[in-house]
């Protein structure tokens, strides 16, 4: 909390005004930086990584525990788990909290001594491999301790580098392993081509293509270091190659300036050196010239950059001011921090970048980035990042989305895209409604015209995920596409979106196009079960059928018929009316939280944890469900609902988060549900209200500020008892993006007992396509 | 011979006032395309291919009947021999005569009817693959007939662009297999990632990452047909992936605009087209923008783009105006066109190149170029290239060698480079002399301070070849060293022309370091056996010492001491002196041309071919040496030898050369020498004069026609009576490049015995740096 009590009234004023805060001269309050604490996620289904980052930063300098195909790669999705006794090495790019292994570009490794082996070994035998100890993290910092080697090694970030320093024994040679094989989640094959080279200013720089995740992947560094290097060597490993080519200069590898092929390891030598060394390493997607760039682009050494970084975390998370107790403080500012880490920064300094046709483009006048997981942050994670971070950067997102439509070879959005290339996960066209909500809440420096035709584009391109029978049929028919229940549902949001857009922009034709797509929800919906199912060609619902089963490529996508059957999220009102009527919606809601699954076993399914039943929080479909209860006009179920989902997924632990991250979309709904609502139907200008869990929040929106006020809130006083906006009363469980950005104030009074009278008719509900909610 | 006898009067004062050629007003004589075979070499030793070629284009065209492992591929070094029966394909890369194999990109081929086979087959196994009829080819233009689709197939190519035109049955669906797995020495895992897509206005692009002889090598394809795509499937036939990321879109192969992998083919249907089907390509080595780019930048369709091609092959061929007999005109005419094809052109039409480093660079202001076979072309073909082709080619050729230095990882000069990447192939650093000798002859458009400090660069670099060695002891230990003696005295002759060059940009401290280094030639010579030998660091020759031994990683590079005995263009009156005066020199070279190669078998030796005793003609280390008669004051002995090697070695007919035509020089050799001179040390400025083999050319040298007439030149008139320079008599075996680029005409007369009178005396010797021959 920033603010003296004496500053409020006159802060109020000026926000009831709507006009921009005044300047501050009170004693700074403790920095949010320090409220964030990297390690939670590390462990159990997080799949976060510790280590260095800016926000959005290009590069996550992070240390890797287990990198190999030996073992399960799905739980070192990061590279990391905090349990484990040893780090390997510190590589240059982690997915915070993705459900699929890739990534762990460059991993380089402190070693002490006379003998510098160049396999990493396991826990168990020698390599450079060690043992660690004196773990600490913070934004835009990771220390460790390497009991082997006796190194103490820090890491930070900027934009498109990574910083190390290493403080060796000052009586044994220090080295450096730069480990090119290593990679998260390996297999034979998948490092397709790397390359090393030390240029004659000292710069070593090289580059690696990977068959991984998104495919080829190719990925160029530039290293500079703070000492001479006083020797090297560069290591071929492979043993399988049928024509090795005439032998380049030097005898041996220690005379080698440059060495290309599939399984290279280099040895780095610095002699004894008393003063730490510091490692800085940028990276580019574009060339070797382009990493260079980016590492002369951002001069300093560790002490700077450090602090720049910081203060840019400072910044990023000052967006939101929270008054909380310690640990719902650190679960927040932590999930804050996890939500500005993606989409990262993608291309370089001078504004070149790789697309997904592999050729380098730009400058495009806008900052490229990638990995969009939006499946996952379509939902929760844009929708808070529209209100938090500047139109600048939202209208970066949004122009990336578009470059990577115009230059990919099918003509389409992203779907699930890193490194500038596609990787066709998951389903839907979920970049459809990122950028409808964008142009929608009226973000700045998008061209939406282009942008709805790069939309429709996508909606339309028949060949994708059953969007020729879709457009035929009015469903995906699930005899000729697999998850065809799911994606029916999605695609019918997305074409909302488009609508909404379309009309906006006084499109009507299109509008009306995908009005009616949007109602084809209802084609998969069998209101006799009560349940979303697969339908067949034929019409006919796929038999047999079993609302619990979770099974990859059934019918659904990673859940079932409880999970998927409410996702229309721009017609619940429709929904509800299928179902029989509100008390029937809340009934069937009930069933699903307090499902019995005693006796039923999820193991085989990855991204399946997080359980309430049959509520699933550790994954995506089940994220507005909670907020359901209020279109049904019971918002105190809504709150009692939120509690028992905040209580149980998340703590301030490693092991805190009950599922994948995602990229921040597990982080981004915890951020919105503590600020008391929450983005049901992104496209639609509304957040659903739900109830508080902090004392007060102080939101930047553009040069507005927005204050959210809870009076009384105790683990007592669990309740909505009266809301005002501005000091007015609120009748309704919905709060507008406009509202919201005039800046303003949002009090709840929060008590014991359920309110069962607020907001409980019909026009007080959110909004809804064929129902209720309509302002 | 295009000028009428009433015209010679009246030109040749004109030549001899150095000014340049009155307009032609007679009726033009047959063009020189016409007297070009370009089967001449595809069979037996030659490496040549048959297909079309602009002059130095990027693309050649050209079929291939055998790429794979399975057979020896050493005499499929270019993908076709002439005997073949069948044809697998057409494809848009091959080397005109190199001693290894590799190229072979983006092979198509026609099929017909209802069932496309997507492998290509054996000759005996059914395939794409067909049986071949009625094959012609001149310079620009290839035809066959494939007997099995039934197909008249011609090909034609301009200067970055290929373009196919299949005539079709009516009667039966067209296809073209487009077969991105087909590479010419195939084996596992070169084919590091290809990847192939429709672009929306039926443009198909697409690329390959080769791991071959230059590694990894970047090849992007942009194509255009001239009739509608119906339909086409991408198919992948990879076996052993284990990691195959998620499904684009589309259900089958026939739905994909876009695939990537290791092992693609694509079949592309056109139903029935009454027409010829064109088919135009483009190649990049950029990226696939940069293939478009280059297709756009080539308009017109087969028949305009053979004819500008065509034009091309007249005007550069038409250089050199040869009058011959039929089978003399065809042999040499074919030589000047395997002369005119390489540094083949590297750069995009917008200026960008990829080079040694693996990144893009330019536009550089001059258009980069590459497959440079320097251990080869240094000798012949880049003079010849010097004298035929404008100063802006020629400052092409050496600027591309200097931007490769540039760019280069280890900052040297490309020593044997394709596609813009060092292969490592051969020994030397004869970028030195190319470069060198076009400084010193004056040729515009070379910033030659820049250059001597690249050359320099190259010489100076220790982890080379040895250089470390030979720099301190002033030679290369064959202890340490493979190849050491021919090493030695290659890099003395190379250092000679570095120290040429710096005496005349004044640089005298370079040129006193680098003439010393040119006396190391001294250094691994035995004056006691009279033989070039491998020395150890311990200073003693290696032992056992066979003259005749031919190994690889020897003592020599493909040779033996018979032939690098006689390598020190720059030195052979120091030679002669060693080896105890002219007539001991003399006997020596007769011992060499008479040796009894009975008992000795060559066989397991690859490029040993076109044996005259221990002379070996197919392999340039002989090249010049019998010139060196002359040298010795015996004239007429060279014209005696040159005789035996012009009518052993080449002829009119597809296994007419004695060996591989190594880009050019083989043909090169013969060029000159027809015209009487031939330049034994580039760099010296000088060309020791012959014999002529043919009775009248003009050269067309800048704005100036310099003329050779053999008056009475027969069989039995083998001998040079007199020799005339513009009317004065000329009494040296030398015409120096100065008195060629003035202009004028060499007249010699022919007679049936020798003139034993005629240059022997020591003045009149080419150069020599401690002997006879400076002028």
């Amino acid at each position: 909390m920033i603010l003296t009590r004496l500053a409020r009234p006159l802060l109020l004023a000026s926000l009831l005004a709507g006009s921009a805060l005044p300047a501050q001269t009170h004693t700074p309050a403790p920095s949010p930086v320090d409220a964030v604490d990297p390690f939670i996620g590390t462990s159990g289904e997080g799949h976060t990584f510790p280590g260095a980052v800016a926000p959005f930063g290009m590069v996550q300098l992070s240390p890797d525990t287990h990198v190999g195909p030996a073992r399960q790669t799905y739980n070192w999705a990061a590279g990391y788990r905090h349990e484990d006794p040893t780090i390997l090495g510190f590589s240059h790019t982690h997915f915070s909290g993705a459900g699929h292994s890739d990534l762990g570009d460059f991993l380089v490794m402190p070693v002490s001594g006379d003998t510098v082996p160049l396999e990493a070994g396991t826990a168990d035998t020698p390599g450079y491999r060690s043992r660690k100890a004196d773990e600490v993290a913070s934004p835009g910092y990771y220390a460790v301790t390497l009991t082997d080697p006796g190194v103490r090694a820090e890491m930070t970030a900027g934009t498109r580098i990574g910083v190390h320093r290493y403080a060796f024994r000052a009586d044994k040679a220090a080295h450096l392993v730069l480990d090119l094989r290593s990679v998260i989640y390996d297999y034979p094959g998948k490092i397709l081509w790397s390359s090393i080279r030390i240029r004659p200013d000292g710069t070593i720089t090289g580059s690696r293509e990977i068959r991984g995740w998104a495919t080829p992947r190719r990925l160029f560094f530039a290293i500079r270091f703070s000492a001479p290097l006083t020797g090297h060597q560069f290591v071929t490993t492979e043993k399988d190659v049928l024509y090795k080519g005439f032998k380049g200069p030097g005898r041996g590898p220690e005379t080698l300036v440059s060495l290309s092929g599939r399984a290279i390891v280099a040895q780095l030598d610095f002699s004894r050196i008393a003063k730490p060394l510091e490692v800085k390493v940028a990276l580019s997607g574009v060339d070797e010239d382009g990493a260079i760039a980016n590492l002369s682009s951002e001069p300093g050494d560790f002490d700077a950059i450090r602090a720049k970084t910081r203060a840019a975390w400072a910044d990023a998370l000052g967006a939101v001011q929270i008054a909380a107790p310690a640990p719902m403080r650190i679960n927040i500012y932590t999930a804050l921090y996890h939500s500005l880490m993606a989409p990262s920064i993608w291309g370089d300094a001078d504004g070149r970048w790789r697309g997904p046709d592999d050729q380098v483009h730009g400058p495009s006048g806008f900052t490229m980035h990638s990995t969009f997981s939006l499946w996952d942050t379509f939902r929760a994670e844009h929708p808070l990042l529209t209100l938090i971070q500047p139109d600048a950067k939202n209208a970066d997102f949004v122009n990336s989305l578009i470059a990577g439509q115009k230059t990919n070879p099918f003509g389409i959005l992203p779907v699930w895209q890193f490194a500038g290339k596609e990787t066709w996960t998951m389903i839907g066209y979920h970049a459809v409604p990122v950028i409808a909500d964008a142009c929608l809440k009226g973000i700045k420096g998008i061209d939406c015209a282009a942008a709805l035709k790069a939309m429709v584009a996508s909606a339309d391109y028949a060949p994708y995920g059953g969007l020729s029978d879709y457009m035929k049929l009015g469903y995906v028919p699930i005899d000729r596409e697999p998850e065809a229940a799911s994606k029916t549902v999605e695609y019918a949001y997305d074409d909302w979106t488009i609508a909404r857009l379309a009309r906006q922009l006084g499109d009507a034709a299109t509008a009306q196009r995908f009005e009616k797509r949007a109602a084809n929800w209802r084609n998969s919906f069998d209101a006799k079960t009560g349940f979303l199912r697969a339908r067949k060609a034929d019409g006919t619902f796929r038999t047999p059928f079993d609302p619990t089963a979770i099974n990859y490529g059934s019918d659904y996508t990673e859940g079932n018929a409880w999970q998927y059957s409410w996702f229309m999220p721009h017609d619940q009102g429709g929904l509800f009316r299928l179902l029989g009527g509100d008390a029937k919606a809340v009934a069937k809601l009930d069933a699903m939280f307090d499902y019995d699954n005693s006796k039923i076993d999820y193991s085989h399914a990855e991204d399946i944890s997080g359980l309430i039943g049959q509520y699933i929080h550790g994954n995506e479909p089940s994220h507005h469900v909670a907020y359901l209860y209020s279109y049904a006009g019971q918002p105190w179920r809504t709150q009692e609902r939120l509690k028992q989902i905040v209580e149980s997924q998340y703590k301030p632990t490693p092991n805190g988060l009950a599922g994948n991250d995602d990229l921040g979309q597990m982080s981004a709904w915890l951020v919105f549900t503590a600020l008391g609502f929450y983005p049901v139907a992104p496209g639609s200008g509304e957040y659903a209200i739900g109830r508080p869990f902090v004392e007060r929040a102080e939101m930047r929106v553009g040069d507005k500020r927005f204050i959210m006020v809870a009076d009384g809130l105790s683990d007592a006083n669990r309740y909505v008892g009266t809301v005002t906006l501005n000091g007015q009363p609120l009748d309704r469980s919905v709060i507008t993006d406009a509202e919201i950005r005039a800046g303003g104030e949002l009090r709840f009074t929060m008590q014991p007992t359920p309110n069962k009278i607020w907001a409980t008719g019909v026009k007080a509900r959110p909004y809804s396509m064929t129902g209720y909610g309509k302002r």
